[in-house]
């Protein structure tokens, strides 16, 4: 037995893209989390049609739920409550103490503006306080309420979740929907599944897929592992949900990949590079010196919360004298070797570790382009040292494929796991 | 008469929400330029049955083409291929010449990359290479080809453009597919649109939203306008669809905005901020001072080819010590204002000008979060400087609503927009 969900995000500004849906991912988090299946989430803009669709698409596909996001508001375009009542069969009515309800957040919301026309924003918002017969209310966390609908008797069809579009009041509300009873009888047969990450650093995809057809031939019990793989930054990511009683044919997964890949799986537990360098630069003073990521990198270490308490700062060293002024890096040595060498990465690490009083230095000289590249050095070429205390600092110098954008982008990801490695 | 289409986004790591998808959006976007109407995006997992359904939706929905993405790698799970060709009919091939390209690419891909089992890799991505019989090959831009497949004969169906998922290559891959004879015969019912963008930084969403009620009951021609708003990154953007007939009445409602909200609408021709702000600082010297945007004032700044012609480079002062050792800032001056002041901001200002060289620079300090604040500097306030040679310096103090990435974020923005006002 099990449990199935879809997830219908609703808004003109979402389909066309102009803002980007972060209900439907964290909806799927949590559908996961619950051991529900999710089917698909659809999106559309703010028409009754494609909305009703949409549901009907769900339904078709047998899912036990249906959580929709978005169009609760007050304006002609929120269509959304109206579409889910016609779709479940059911009549809408006002909700007269809905309405008290809304209108106490308006007075409340309006206090403190003077020339306000209180009874024409009350005569916009009552459309919020008109449900669908039968439906459970969840309050409002802003001014509109969701509802909890099922399908009017003799209706073969899934509960629908109604929750507003603002991600705040979207995941305010979510506990109320799960502590309805419609929505536990929906989800009745959920599963529990565990979920686990490794993640690799170094290996090219096509290595992993040749590995997993290995594992495939030669590990009991893998086809009950649910696997996905996904290139993200530069890193490969294996995510695997398995039930409680296939625990070891995902340890004999793990094993297999460790083997094959050995120092390249860094985690199994599910931490990322970011939380493993913080974790190893505790009790360290750290600095960057960043030419081609131009900030890139320190950025991605102050991103953390509590990182000034290792991290001193940086230096973004744009221009060759830059490189000097800042990190004492000898003008010669630019002259001799080109500020993209090993030799110059070495020297900014070193001026940063000087400079910041710091022990731990990571330094970053490249040719991001489009511009700058020579037959030498073509673009995407990208210098790296890692300088920890005085002993001999990790060097390494990279041919990147792709844009600007992603030369600096692998480029960080890069400088994070050398520190990793220097660290560890 | 019109064109319709839908995008079917596919890949468990996009469905689960572990990776953001930024290829709905983008393709959206592009369809919008057309002049085709995009009526649903579906995202599901790698489970061939989901794909195949929302093929079956869309086609019910009466689509004239449907883009997919994602599904197109080495690895077991990748399998949209063959479900497109199942849907529209069509056997599937291997492409004897097309797996000679995709060798020659990874020839070239791993010929630095000694202990490589090649024989191994070229099985595994020989799949690749296997099409829908009567399917147009895209070249592939990383490893996978995409392909455009017609229904087989005797089907109503939608074309469908099936694309790799890696944004780089679905992008670069792109103009390739609507140059088909395919592509261009599904879209021809399409309706030419301009489409225009109007960015404003400062007024609150809500003002706009009244004065677009305004403009509703006092325009001629407003209701022919299809309008969407969205608030990005601490921005408004407005962006506005019509005929070319209807471009007195765009002219309208950009008088309007423009009257209503004066330079706070900065830009009316598409121009980002980072577009103007690179234009203003040709023939500059720039540095940056950061503390708690720690390197992404800088980091933003350098995404732009050519950012080397006018910026030296910045520091990223985390720590006091960092701030008086590389930028001059007197300690004495932190010990009585507080790091998060405008009198340090000048000085990391000035400093940056000193250790660069530099005619411009900007800086910040802040408590970004979540620690760090006090009753009188509490999480979100954030301190400004831009200075522009030896005139009185710009400053502010603002106090951002938002976790810690927000406040990063708003501040880098703010940021930005302090420059262009000093530079315009």
């Amino acid at each position: 037995m099990s449990s199935r969900a879809g997830i219908v995000v609703t808004g003109t500004e979402v389909l066309t893209g102009r803002i980007t849906d972060r209900n439907g991912p964290w909806l799927a988090d949590r559908l996961l989390e619950l051991g529900v299946e999710l089917a698909h989430i659809t999106i559309c803009g703010d028409r009754p049609d494609d909305i009703e669709a949409q549901l009907a698409f769900l339904a078709g596909q047998g899912v036990d739920l249906i959580v929709t996001t978005g169009g609760l508001g007050p304006t002609a375009d929120d269509l959304t409550v109206e579409t889910v009542a016609r779709f479940c069969g059911r009549n809408t009515v006002l909700d007269n103490d809905l309405e008290q309800r809304i209108a106490e957040i308006l007075r409340g919301l309006t206090s403190r503006m003077p020339d306000f026309d209180f009874s024409a924003v009350l005569a916009a918002n009552r459309k919020q306080a008109i449900i669908p017969e039968g439906a459970t209310v969840l309050d409002p966390v802003g001014t509109a309420p969701g509802v909890v609908v099922t399908p009017a008797a003799g209706q073969r069809k899934p509960t629908v979740v109604v929750l507003p579009g603002p991600p705040r009041e979207l995941q305010a509300m979510w506990p109320a929907a799960l502590a309805t009873d419609e929505v536990a009888a929906a989800i009745a047969g959920r599963t529990v599944y565990r979920q686990e990450t490794i993640r690799m650093f170094g290996p090219a995809e096509s290595a992993l897929a040749e590995s997993l057809r290995q594992a495939q031939q030669d590990l009991p019990g893998y086809d009950a592992l649910e696997i996905t793989t996904c290139l993200r930054r530069g890193e490969l990511e294996i995510v695997t949900r398995y039930r409680a009683d296939d625990a070891p044919a995902y340890q004999r997964l793990r094993n297999h990949l460790r083997e094959r890949f050995g120092a390249a799986v860094y985690s199994t537990d599910g931490s990322t590079v970011d939380d493993q360098v913080a974790a190893l630069l505790t009790g360290h003073w750290a600095a960057t010196a960043e030419s081609c990521t131009g900030g890139l990198v320190a950025a991605r270490l102050t991103d953390r919360p509590g990182s000034s308490d290792y991290l001193a700062g940086g230096v973004v060293s744009y221009s060759n004298a830059a490189k000097s002024e800042l990190l004492g890096v000898d003008p010669a040595l630019i002259e001799t070797h080109g500020a993209v060498s090993e030799h110059v990465a070495e020297a900014m690490a070193r001026g940063a570790q000087r400079r910041f009083g710091a022990d731990v230095a990571v330094s970053t000289t490249g040719v991001a382009g489009p511009g700058g590249g020579s037959p030498e050095k073509p673009v995407g070429t990208v210098c790296f040292c890692v300088a920890v205390g005085d002993a001999p600092p990790a060097l390494r110098t990279v041919r990147l494929p792709g844009d600007r954008a992603d030369v600096r982008d692998f480029s960080t990801t890069i400088a994070m796991h050398m520190l990793r490695r220097a660290l560890s």
